[in-house]
């Protein structure tokens, strides 16, 4: 595994990359979910690249940029029997000084993460399009963990011609249902067993959608319902929505997104389960 | 040389490519100066693609889209003896049902043309982005004809790591110094003459700073006055600015860039000299 910072150093070691090459665009501190992308990567790309740079822009002035868990060294020992290529941009090399340039995906970047964190989603498409181009690969890796975030990327991906194949792998979740994050080591032990609440949650609302209820209405008043049994736990949206567009529902048919932030404690976790 | 028009059909054909790729982007409606480019292309690069789209979210409600004028014809026999590849996309595919993708530039769109113009640079930054994605080319060319344009393909290249050398061309003008452009067919006999006052207003500046001048409200003044000297003409703006961020000068120190936008009649033409 080799390891570059800079994006000349990049650029030659990509060089010398032969066959497909498959991308994992990380932020680092990396769990199994991150390991699953990378795993299936490795299994069907040729190459493997992985990047972990804490994106300063897709963060919010009043948002955890400063406090984002970093372990570099752990990171590279977990993804070295995997990896061909990691790299470890500088903020400042990525955002130098004259900076002015932004890529922004409109309609489905409103909703939900985007109208709680405003300017996220620019930030991400900015820093991907940015990843895309250094690295050139023809596969590129996410999770279902961000919903919202592959369905940005996938708009993106087509409306701007990238010739890139968007790979949007399951959420990993620990074994009593939590989605996998960075973030959930700010929970302490009670919030960590309250955190459960979002599994819950989209768990029933999922068997009232098998059991036959079409209705977006009732999902969202189910899912709701069993938020509001954990004391602990503040939603900040619930959403059964568009697989796509991410527009609210009133029927559900198709592909649909049944989506959730919550806050416990301070820490805001994010899940989400695909319907149909 | 072959021509396509579908990405799917550009995209076969851009694999059969070898070597370097030379990319020329036009509208069409070619003249000397889109000739200067390709056959620049031609020198410089193995293979030569040259693509033709009137890029509607490049002009404005009132701007003249509809009768933009066009040829294809004329221009494939011209650029025959140059190009390997020729791609026509629809607008309809380049802008399907859903399109809701675009890249910004933000603080060098602002002056000049940006000022005159709001809107035009995210058309021209957005299309280039695609053109650049679907062809993949190792260098492009644009005309310095487009100075701005030019400067913030430079900036959007550099910011989103786009790996593709960025050649600008000399303007390229008619016997009486007057810059080729598409656009010069609007203008009747009479209003061919006056154009050229263009010309000879940079001229004169150009002058001046030759002579020792570094003031850049005397340069300023100096087009100005030659400007007011032809009933016909109608300037736009006139300016005096720095070569890369296009801020307007003081003192003209290092590269600079004189500019203008002038209405003949009811057409608009731009023109510019590099100084330093």
């Amino acid at each position: 595994m080799r390891t570059v910072s800079t994006l000349d150093e990049l650029r030659d070691s990509r060089l010398s990359l032969d066959g497909t090459v498959g991308l994992v665009p990380t932020m680092g501190f990396l769990h199994d979910g991150h390991l699953s992308l990378i795993r299936r990567a490795r299994d069907e790309c040729k190459r493997v690249v992985v990047s972990i740079f804490v994106n300063p822009t897709q963060f919010g002035p009043k948002e955890d940029l400063a406090k984002y868990p970093r372990d570099l060294e752990r990171d590279f020992r977990l993804i070295e029997p995997f990896t061909d290529l990691v790299w470890t941009p500088a903020p400042e090399s990525m955002y130098p000084t004259g900076y002015q340039t932004w890529v922004e995906v409109e309609a489905v970047t409103r909703p939900l993460e985007g109208a709680m964190r405003p300017g996220h989603f620019k930030g991400v498409t900015t820093v991907v399009a940015k990843l895309f181009n250094a690295v050139q690969p023809h596969k590129a890796y996410f999770g279902q963990k961000d919903a919202q975030q592959a369905a940005v990327i996938r708009r993106m991906v087509r409306d701007l011609n990238f010739p890139i194949e968007i790979v949007v792998c399951p959420t990993q979740r620990e074994a009593d249902g939590l989605a996998m994050s960075s973030r959930n080591v700010y929970l302490d032990t009670e919030q960590r067993k309250a955190a459960t609440v979002l599994f819950h949650s989209l768990s029933a609302a999922r068997e009232l959608y098998e059991s036959g209820e079409r209705d977006a209405a009732t999902v969202r008043e189910k899912m709701k319902d069993v938020l509001a049994s954990e004391p602990l736990a503040e939603p900040q949206y619930v959403s059964c929505a568009d697989y796509d567009t991410l527009e609210e529902l009133n029927e559900i048919k198709g592909k649909a997104l049944l989506s959730m932030a919550v806050f416990i404690g301070k820490t805001r976790l994010i899940d989400n389960f695909v319907l149909g």
